[in-house]
């Protein structure tokens, strides 16, 4: 009763796997948003079974299978939560894409994909927030960056130019956007992050993991919500997040 | 049983005046350090004051008059606060120094004397806080940025050169100390910051604030104990503030 | 028979256009490399119109109205001048695509658009160019980038996601191919260039030349020659070129 | 005809050691600029030598044995060149010091050391350039960089604040000076170079020279002849320099 028509606005995350999206889907919900959570219709099992575990620890959740890369259904989702769920307040764009070949090896087909996951879906998420919440003149939209964000490195040509775009669509937001009280921020995600990905290629994550030698994903999600939650005095736009060991 | 009644471990803020400083000591006292304040001894009064201030909502507060630019002086402080009040666990630098003269007009003198303040004592706490802090293997190290930090403008090569070489030295001391446990972070504040300064300085300082568009040093001390609080399996190295208007 | 089998190797410059990239194809004739030029087929009037300029005052021009987006027409190319014109020693990709839209009025078709043509066909050029000079060991890949290409600014999101893209293709080029012998190189051109575009959209431009207040192509052009004849000992991977009077 | 004895202007090259500074006041003595050459006057030996060196290919070369971190030391330096030598249109500052401790072991004479050389002497020799030259509207303050100008890292906390101090000192001095017509820019040597300096640390230089793996000061050194003769219409501020295979 005490939280009635719920004060907090929707919560979306797009691309909300098992490691980092998953993470920030839980900590907003816990923090009191409906959240609403997107992976591409293939893994529709997996996302319900979060929408699930949200639901179980008092949360709500919507799972919806998108394609993130396409205009179309893009505009389709936000036109679709803002009509039957309510305003979103939270925006969060969490599609990564990582591949490491050699320059000569990249293929047109495979520095495509890259960019249209990491770059093109990002620019649609972020349009389409624009878009909802620009007339409101409130909301936050947030965007996982990573170390290839900030550097070309050698095998990472499709990866770093697709985090990169994604990084100055993020700036040109926030230089966009502020000023109509929409805040804009990018976190640069720089080490390994626990997860199904990262287990499944070191042997040793359980030992890392138990040194906090790689990044947690409820302790990254915690920020998302900080960065939400700051007072528009003072807006972060770009955070960086290390574990305390790494090499940088 | 003995440590009963102060769980948290003493922070020292160097520079704590009536703006941004003071608001940071303010704010890890509210959030139960007992906290150690530093300014100039000729400012001793109103520092005295911050303390009463401090104290009268219940936190704990001691003064130091200090120049921390005597080597002697800091390591002196620093020992002294570790002997009698406690073990440090978060050190906030946070001398500023603005000046603006052209390039011909900026005599060695100004020079110097901003990079004192504003560069080489921060060297002094960081390495002091490195000193007190390494052999136990934790605690924070946050210092205070600007837009300067990251670029040089017409008029401002004095500033620049120190808070860029401040900025340094925080990159230096995260990498070296990162490893050993401690936490250390810089704060780029872009913008202006209500205080004493830019309120003698701006005629429309209650408008600007009463619609947030210049930094609350409350909120930006928020971040401050924001950064403290990250767990070390995602640590931020730096983060930038600036209001919703600004232009950057 | 004077030329002995021709002692400079063949320079291929990628949107060779009425301004920078003319200019740069004329510049490396005059240096004595054979050129090659390219635009879109539907401007070939004008590119052999360059191709003949650049033979009346003596250099070697051929002419190609390519898709520089497409994989098998790049492909193509490069193989094409290989097989009948001789070994591409330094390979110009300076295709821009310079639109300024608000985030929300940016269509996925125009952001698209924008993608392909500043930092796809940027990264088939900078692969076919290791593709070809990878195994001889040396040769000169050199990127047209702007200012847009270091920050995202309001209406920029699409031109500055294809810029930073490019960037960070041309970093990751270089930190793989430069042990192998290739210098891959990035120019930053931060303000206007004299040109078609400006000389439409600004009426001061032959005051503002004449005071040399807007880039002149030559001078630009000047700069890739000077990057390609750098000795390896003392590679530059990136240099900025602005006029005097450019606030930046 | 009238300006047939000396067309050039006084080339002075502040830190004209045995390695790149020396080189650079060989390539502009080449170059036609009468050179003036400074080191601590306790190396005045090796400053004749050098000087002795330029005459015998046919330069001009005064030496002077000064300590660039004096200021009124140094305002009679240029003043006296400018009395007794001709108006000076190069100004190079090549001083540096680069030391190695950790935090904690880097004391307040240390750090103070090194910024006096690298960072404070080149505040003084950028002023005064900009003194003389400032008036006459024309010239070049070239600033020699290195990789610790872009970051700090473990164990360089001193170095990295006084070359990021000296980093921000051009870049504040480039757009106050640049239009005025005033040519300022920063070369960021990433790499060993080959000297004294590098030969007594590594047994492998010849290896490494013939191979060209370590940086040629002759070639570094062509660098700045090249950006001093930029026309204004295009002038960079900045550009890095590393030997092709160097990891970055």
């Amino acid at each position: 009763m005490e939280k009635a028509a719920d004060p907090k606005g929707v919560c979306l995350v797009i691309g909300a796997g098992d490691g980092l999206g998953g993470a920030i889907a839980k900590a907003f919900a816990r923090d009191g948003h409906p959240v609403c959570i997107t992976r591409r219709a293939r893994n529709l099992d997996q996302l319900e079974a979060l929408a699930v575990e949200i639901r179980a620890q008092g949360g709500i959740a919507h799972s919806f299978g998108v394609d993130a890369r396409t205009e179309a259904d893009m505009t389709a989702l936000f036109d679709d939560i803002e009509a039957r769920i309510g305003p979103l307040e939270v925006v969060v764009f969490n599609i990564g894409a990582n591949v490491r070949f050699g320059l000569v090896e990249t293929t047109a087909r495979v520095f495509t994909k890259v960019w249209e996951m990491a770059c093109f879906a990002g620019f649609l998420a972020g349009r389409e927030a624009a878009r909802v919440m620009g007339p409101r003149g409130h909301g936050s939209i947030l965007f996982t960056g990573a170390t290839a964000s900030l550097r070309g490195r050698e095998g990472f040509a499709a990866f770093a130019a697709a985090k990169a775009g994604l990084r100055a669509i993020a700036q040109s937001a926030a230089r966009e956007l502020g000023p109509k009280g929409i805040h804009v921020a990018h976190v640069v995600v720089d080490g390994a992050i626990d997860g199904v990905f990262t287990r499944s290629n070191r042997a040793d994550v359980e030992t890392l993991l138990s040194d906090d030698r790689i990044l947690k994903p409820d302790q990254i999600a915690a920020n998302y919500v900080w960065l939400h939650g700051q007072q528009r005095s003072a807006w972060t736009h770009e955070l960086d997040l290390r574990p305390w060991t790494e090499r940088w």
